[in-house]
This record gives structure tokens, C-alpha cells and sequence, in this order.
């Protein structure tokens, strides 16, 4: 049962908006669509909807609210009714002005999530307007070229109870995880879509709640994930590690900090798709993890890794998988 | 409904099978991976399944069985059922080793077709085996190096009754159209994935039935079918048109003739899906189709377009959309 | 003997400055580094020096003047003794501020060059700073980011003249070339460098002297180019042929029209160079020139190809070799 | 004076002759064209010589013989008086049937080189012709297709003496270099054409002399050597370190193992080149070298480089500059 679309949108919080802002306009290419309260809406070129990234002054970094759109009205009532059942639902909410009624929840590590039917989409404005009609907003040009927001990479204190969430409440399908030697997984990926993930969960090896590790957008190839290395190195933007081929998933890769802390994944599957409508989940070990990424990178398991909002001694050796 | 759950494999017919065989194998890095009779099986690197093509010696050129994988046992028998009420159905058949029953029919215009949900997974050798586990056999390194089938164009001899089967039968979704001036359609882009289209009909200019257009395999980057094109230049193989940018649908492409005649199409969407549940048509009328592709690249209208089988006066101004 | 160090810059005449200003600047990713007069200045990122293309507004397009710089003050003298010889010296000129004296010469068609030893280096401003001290400027991440001019070809009323001026005057190595059945040459393609190609000469079928066919730009990749075509697309720019790859010389191509009509190639030829120093011409016949690009895009024969300044009756079929 | 016309051909030292050819013609797609003695020779496509690698069965692993060709009969005798007067010259030989004479020397070091004019042009054969009449050979599209010998990065006990060496024996032109906060010299890159290196010298930690720290070719594009590391992945060669961009000299690298332990480089220059007849060399100093790569890749600079032929105990940290 697909009931959920696809994943629509983030929230992003931000001490320093306006560098964040910058950012994703000037390097991921992204347009200011709207600016209410705290909050600055941006749109990714090939997103039919009308925002992809919401950025909003907070004291902390870290990920305010997931969007993800419902297939059908008769699909939302569907997982609302789960999530209620599952006693995480809290209620409906009409405060984004892009979306009919947001059904509002978490997941059972806290992360606070939006489930949502009508929808208002992108409408180009003269400047924006693409010349060819099946493109809801003309190509940029300019840093990144992110094309659309891929997948969200969160931490949580358990990846069983997330694991059982995605799969029976959002009736999500599990591609691959990662299982370690007790038998306990460390990270679990999920799809909604032909995508091979959309929303993974990693182990948060600090025991917080509701952290972040990192928001993903698609490019349409490496070379342009190859020419953002170049921009971010010319803009001051730190480059964390890649690029480079992910074993697990096979994404070809690069992970940079926004200036306000979160970490942001350029990525690229090539035409991978995940078609197949029984795919047995591929579970790799604790070795085949520390065999590091596809082409060699050893990824970097004793150095701790910074999530967003950073805890306060911030020893979290959650290692990008 | 997605009661499809993807295009599986295509049947190709040839005079000269050997020299097909050949640039399937060698010139799109498939491997062969049985023989049966007067048909030669090959696997692209990234299908699940047992195969992706089938080339069948033959005394024309053309397309024999396309084959679909319903997206469960149900879908499977809600789409035997209305394809029986639409009065194409051929029965079940147990002639295809790889695949359980498949239930034999044809779309309106007489292109045979196959559904079934059993499957025969790829099992690698030991030549095959992939370094990482969660792919199906391992990169061949050679010529165009495409991942998997990625769509098949049918001729047909009239539009309306596909676009109709497509839709209500198949319960396909249709995301892009040419609607000539008169109000018929001239071509229809449907898809069952969230790919923006698998199944594509056009208008066969010679009223003929059951012909082909040509059948597309992806590659991960638009790189690849650079490769690709110095690999068929030094192989003597015939390059139509390309490379270039499609403005129906967006996509990057090259066009060559495979020895036995057919077209066949490389190409390449970048990080596009169609993911909007409810997506809505795009219709371009016949002065849009008219300004050519992309980049500027005309469509050559006043040549015939060959297609395949020939029919005798090939007069066929089929021009690629 | 290289007295010729290499092509530095081009003056490109225009009726509609500030839009091909615009052109160079937004996407051609030039930074525009002075003013004076009729004059814009543009500096592309990885040029040492301080300009690379000059735009001068001008009652019809066309080019104005190429500059060389010669490869030592030795060299410059051997040149502009050679070139007096000739009977083709114009005298000593310091009207460009960005170069000491500038010795003035034509080729035998008429087209202006101006040929130096003194050279003002490219000075980053706090802006434009690299992040690496070993390029010129920032990398601009926008538009095409062509990195630096590549060649000039020329129309010229004769070629016989240009392939002896450019031998024995300027002392250039002629790599390829043209030749008709009946013995004259159509084109010619010179180096002064490493690259196979800086100077090309192309038979101007109206007989008209000093004419431009296109100015080129160099970019890292063929998916610059390809992007490059999408920026293009968006923005009115006139694609005139491309993406694809010359037969002649193996340039992977785009041309386009700037706004004030002066045709501009974005290329790329790899990691090709002409390391031979004893290399010999390669010869293309009437033939094999028809049978167009390498990967069988046709030369438009019987079209006029535009050049610039247009001349009346415009019948100019200069096609793109 | 440029008397050195280019980098022509190594000669590569293994104890598994039989798995490194079959590396560089399987892997770097490379023709074996010769067999002689213990001495296989095989040749990269773009290669208008007879020969690229001459790889030899050794009872170590390192190099052998690099050849350079001179630009002219006369340069060559104005470099052999000058290698003669400083007593490195070793005679001249006829031991090379591909070459006429080749005078024999090394470097301060002890590398050993040779230096000729007289050459043999590679000769296609039948599977080998390519369609493009001003191509070397056909295009393999296999591996990494890497297009032809690109430098060689020696190992040397003493910078100072190789520097001198380059700069006046050779005519070599140095680009960039390393200097330690004492003012000795690290490393140093020197050109002899117009790519900015072609002979690249770097301290050995050890103190030995006459090692190879590694070869490298080049590729047309980024992507073919993407494409490359999935190539090596699935055929069992190590993987070292990148893909990634130098900070020096800006290459995008790829190093890998061949089997017989020598380090072998797939590079990219994208369209750089250096063509200032009077550039100034650009001085890294240690702490600038210590940050890294271009895009942030940490130099592993306590962990043993390996470098060929292994010394007993191998502690050397000379790590990829």
C-alpha cells in the first residue's frame, strides 16, 4: 500500500537565517518563494509544489518539521487513523499556507512530521518562468543546480521502534540496514517511492532525542555535485567528506555544513531505481560496515560526528554509513 | 493503482540474431545468459530479474513480447480481469523459463504483451558476482555500460484506443501528449513507475499495426552515452540522431540502429521523477512539437522515419517527439 | 620556433553592447574588469591576464582585434620583423592599458591583431580571491564557466595567403586542413601551442574579407556543456547546432549566437593535445568533409551559415567543419 | 628553449608481469603491441608512438626507463652536451626497436631516462583503425580509457640537485613546488609542454634513491575516472585514495595499485593549461600543504606512503602532495 506520496519538504533551524538563506539560495540554487514570521521559504527548480526548504531562526541548529504528502485523500485518512492508533498523532494544523490541512505527528523518537493532502503548487513568476513547460521553474544556472530534496538521514535514540513505525504506521518499505553483531540494528532505510530511500534512520550513539543527521538533494549528475565542491571551496563552506560512492545504497556523494551547522548531502543515484515490488532488504554486518565506502574512504568511526542540534559533550561517533 | 509494477524485458526480433546478439552484448554490456531455441537472452548489470532482452532470429525486424511484472498475486488478477473484459486476453502461458505463468495478451493495435508476478531472480556467477551485495551482477566496464531497460515506443495505427487501454485497463498514468490541431492525439507518454514514463505510443503514419518505434535503456549519466557514441562510431554502428535533449519529457538521448535493424535508444532523465500523485498532463499541440527538441535540434519531419518491421512503401514520416 | 606564446584576447564588435555584455558576463561566468570608451572588458577566471574578451559597441558585429602574445622580447622582435617583411606591419601602438606596446599587423585578409611582450597580469580583487593561489580568479560557479578563450576562426576571402602567412610569418603549426577536389584549400587549422588548434581559417564563400565565422571558449567538461545548452535555453539565447562532436579536430561543440550576432562556440577537447613535434597535417577531402560530424550530425550544406558582419545578399554556405 | 618535445613512454618494473598487463589492457584499456624478452609493451589509444608502458618482469616492483623525446635533431644534441657536461650521460643505445638512437642518462637520483628524436609511429591494424582518420587508434571503451601517458612523480633522496637538474640540464619550466619552513624543497613540478607538469620530483623520507612514488595517465573527463573506480572496485585493485582534486596543480586524482605494487594515477585536468611564457612558480609552504586537498581530503601524513621498490623498513610518509 503506497499511501505516502513523497517526501515534500523540511524545516531547517538556524542561528545565523540569513547565512542559512544564502546558502541554499546562492549555492543550492534554490529561489525565496516566501518569508513569513521567522521563516524564509525556499524552492528547489524541479519541485512541482511551493517550497522545498524552510529555513527558521531558532536558538539551536537542528530540523524543525517533515513534510510528506499523502497519495490520495482516502490514503491520508488511512495513516492518520494509524498514526492516532499508534498514539503519536497530534491533531490537525492549518498554519502552512502552501498545504491544505496538516495532519501533524511524531515519530516515536520525536521527530515532528506533517501529513498532507491539497497542496498549492509552484507558480512561476516572469523571472522564473522555465521554457519548457514540463519544468515548474526554469533551471538556475548557478552553484549546485539541486534539482529536488532527495532524503532525510534523522538520528534516534532506537532504531527498532522507528524501524516498526516506518514500516507498519507509514507502511513504508525497508531497502537496506545495517545489523550489528547483537543482532540490534545501527540504521535502517526506507522508501515510499521507486527511490531506493527516502528517510533513514541512524543511530544517535549519545542516547538524544530528535537529532538530525543530515538533509539530502538530488542532482541531476556527479559532474554537478564535482562543480559544488568548487563553489563551496570558493565560498568559505566546509566540506565534511567526499565526494565519493557510498557502499551502502551506492550514492554518489558530498556532505557540507550550512553556516548554521546542519550537515547537507549533494547526492546522485545515476538511473538506480528500487522497482522491484518484493525487494528482500540487503542487511549489512558490522564488518561490512567498517569496510568503509565503496571506493575505499575509510569512513571516520573514532572522530565524533556532529549532529544538529550538537549535544553538550558532543562524543557521537555516529559515522556517516 | 499501482496494479503494474514495471516493464520487465522486451522480445527483439532480427534477421542477422548473431550480429544483434553482438551489440547487445559487447556495445550495451549485457551478458548472455541462456539460449532456447531461436532466442538468445541477455542481462543488463542492474535487473533483478532473470533478463532484460530477449533476441529472437526472425525473417523481419520488430518488437515481440514486452513483458510487465504486476506489483502483486491481487494486481496481478484484478489486471487478467480487465483485460479479459476488454477482450485482449490470450490465456496463460508457462513458455517463458525464467518467469512463472504469464498471462499472454495484446494492446488494441495487436503489439503482444506479458504479465505475471512469478520471477526468477538474476543469480550471479562467479565471472558476475558484484563487489557490493545490493547490486544484481557486477559492472561490466565496457561500451555504454546502461543499467536497465527503461522504456519501450510502440507504433501504433491509431492513438485513442491505446491512450484509452493504457489508462483504463492498465491503469497506467499519462504525463506528457502531443494533441494535433484537429484534437487527436498523435502520442501518448504513460507510466506505471515514478519514472516519467515507461510505455509510449505514436501515430504510425502507414496505418500499419504492431510496429515499433524503438526501445530505450538507461544509462547512469549522460556522460555514458558520450562514451557511448565514440564506442558505436569505431563499431560501425548506424547513429540516428543525438546526442540531444528531448523537450517531451526532457530527456537525454541518442538514437542508433542495432544490426537487426531496430532503434534503439540510449538514454538518460538525471535526477527527474514524477512523483505528484497527481500529476497533471502535459499537452503540447502540434507548432510546440514543431520547434523541435531542447537545444534547438529539428525533428526530421519531411524524411521517413523508418520503423520496424519495414512495410513496403516505408513512408512513414514518424518523427522522433 | 614558438614565437607566438599564445592567443590572449578578442575584440568583438556589436550593435547592442550592454546585452552582449550581459551575455559574457551572466553566461559566459566573465567578470567584468573595465570600461572605457565604447568598451567593456570581461575577464575569464582561469586567464592570467587581465582581459579576455573586449565588447565594443559598433554600427554592425563582426571582430575586431585578436592579440598574441609573443613568447619573449627575442620573439616579439623576430615577429614584428617578419610581419614588416610581409609588408603587413601597421606600427607600434600603446592604446591598450592592460599590455605595454602593442605591435598592430594584419593577416592578409585584413583582420586586425596586435601582437606583445608586456603584459598586465589579472589582479584579484577581495571578491574574486581564490581559494587556491595557483588560479587567476574565483571559480564563478554560474552559467557555462568557460574557463578561457580556445581559438578564433576566421572567414577569409582566400585561404592560400592566410595557410602562408600563418606558416612562415607567425611561424603556427597548420594541424589539419581541408582540401578540395580541386586542390585549394576550405580550411586550415594552426597552433602556436600545445593545443591542436588556436587560429583557423575558413573559406568565406561571399568573398568578402575579414570576416569572424566564431570566437571559442574553452570549458572543463562536456557537462559544462550541457548545462551550458540548459542556461542557453532559459535565457533567449540562440542555439545554433550542438551539443556534438566535430569529426575534424574531435572538439566536443556548442554554438550559439550572442545577442549582438557574433557566433561563439563553447568546446572541449579533452584531454587531447598535438605533442608531436614533427606532426603531421591530416588532410580531410571534399568527401569525407560531407560526411559530417563524428557521430553523423550533417553539416548544413546548403543553408547559409551567418557570419559576422553580415553582407548583403548573405548567401554564405561557410558551413561548420 | 623547449629542446624536451615531451614525455614519451616508462618502463615499469613487477614481480607479476603477467597481472599487470593484464591491468593495463584490460583495466587501463591499453594494446599490447610488442613482446620482447621479459619486456611486454602496450599503448594508449591517443599515443602516436609505438608504445606507452613497457612493462618488465623484475625481482622488485619500480620503475625502469622514462623516455622523453626531443623537438628537434638539434635539440636533441644541445640537451646531450648538456647532460654530459654534467657527467650524467651513460652513451647512446639502439636497445629500444621502437626508437633510433636513444642517449642514455639518469638523474642525480639515479632514475634512469632516455632521450631520442628518431621515433616509430604507432601503426593500427585492422581492429585497431580508427574511423576518425586524426586518431592514433580506435577508441577502446573499456576500463578507464585513459587517453595517453600524462607525468611521472619520482621519489628522490635530495630535491635541490633533481630542481637544478630540471631547470638547467633539462630546459624544464617549474610550475609549482613545496617549501619546508626550513627552505628546502619538498617537491617540485616541472613542465615541458604546456600542461602544467610533466616530471614531478618529491622528497624521499627514507633517504633512498631512484624510486618511484607514481605514474600517471590521463582521461578525458572526471567521469571516466568515476567510471574507472568501479571498474577497480570490481576487479579487486586496490583503491588508495581519491576520487578528489589536488590542491597543487588542481588534478582530479584517482590512485590505485596495479598488481605489481607500483602506484598508478588517473588524472584529469579538465581544460587547464599553462601557457605564460613567463609564469611564476607557485610556492606552497608546509602549512599550507598540510590542510589537505582541494576539497578538504586530509593528506594521510603519519601512515607510511608506500612508495617502489619497498625499502626494508618502510616508513615513509611521503604523502600525496
Amino acid at each position: 500500500m503506497r499511501d505516502i506520496a513523497h517526501l515534500s519538504a523540511v524545516e531547517l533551524y538556524t542561528e545565523v537565517p540569513d547565512e542559512t538563506v544564502r546558502f541554499f539560495g546562492d549555492l543550492m540554487a534554490m529561489e525565496v518563494v516566501d518569508r513569513r514570521g521567522d521563516s524564509v521559504y525556499l524552492h528547489a527548480w524541479d519541485d512541482y509544489e511551493a517550497f522545498t526548504v524552510k529555513v527558521t531562526g531558532h536558538p539551536t541548529s537542528g530540523i524543525g518539521r517533515t513534510w510528506l504528502r499523502a497519495a490520495s485523500p482516502e490514503a491520508l485518512q488511512r495513516r492518520v487513523d494509524a498514526i492516532e492508533a499508534a498514539g503519536l498523532g497530534q491533531g490537525w494544523s492549518e498554519e502552512e499556507p502552501s498545504y491544505g490541512p496538516v495532519f501533524r505527528f511524531t515519530d516515536p523518537d520525536g521527530h515532528p512530521y506533517g501529513l498532507y493532502w491539497h497542496t498549492r503548487r509552484y507558480e512561476a513568476s516572469p523571472g522564473t518562468r522555465p521554457s519548457l513547460k514540463n519544468q515548474a521553474s526554469r533551471f538556475p544556472g548557478r552553484g549546485s543546480n539541486v534539482r529536488r530534496l532527495d532524503h532525510v538521514n534523522f538520528l534516534a535514540s532506537q532504531i527498532g521502534p522507528q524501524d516498526e513505525f516506518l514500516s507498519t504506521v507509514l507502511c513504508g518499505r525497508k531497502s537496506e540496514q545495517i545489523m550489528l553483531d547483537d543482532g540490534s540494528l545501527a540504521a535502517v532505510w526506507f522508501t515510499v517511492t521507486d527511490k531506493s530511500y527516502d528517510l533513514v534512520y541512524t543511530n544517535d550513539w549519545t542516547g538524544t532525542r530528535g537529532r538530525l543527521h543530515h538533509v539530502a538533494f538530488a542532482t541531476d549528475t556527479r559532474e554537478d555535485i564535482l562543480r559544488a565542491a568548487d563553489v563551496f571551496l570558493e565560498n568559505g563552506i566546509h566540506i565534511e567528506t567526499g565526494p565519493h560512492k557510498h557502499a551502502i545504497q551506492q550514492t554518489f556523494f558530498l556532505y557540507v555544513w550550512e553556516p548554521g551547522g546542519n550537515r547537507i548531502e549533494l547526492c546522485n543515484a545515476g538511473a538506480r531505481l528500487l522497482l522491484a515490488p518484493d525487494h528482500q532488504v540487503v542487511t549489512w554486518t558490522q564488518a561490512e560496515r567498517a569496510r568503509g565506502q565503496a571506493w575505499g574512504l575509510k569512513t571516520i568511526e573514532s572522530f565524533p560526528t556532529p549532529a544538529t542540534p550538537p549535544v553538550p559533550a558532543a562524543t557521537t561517533p555516529g559515522a556517516i554509513a
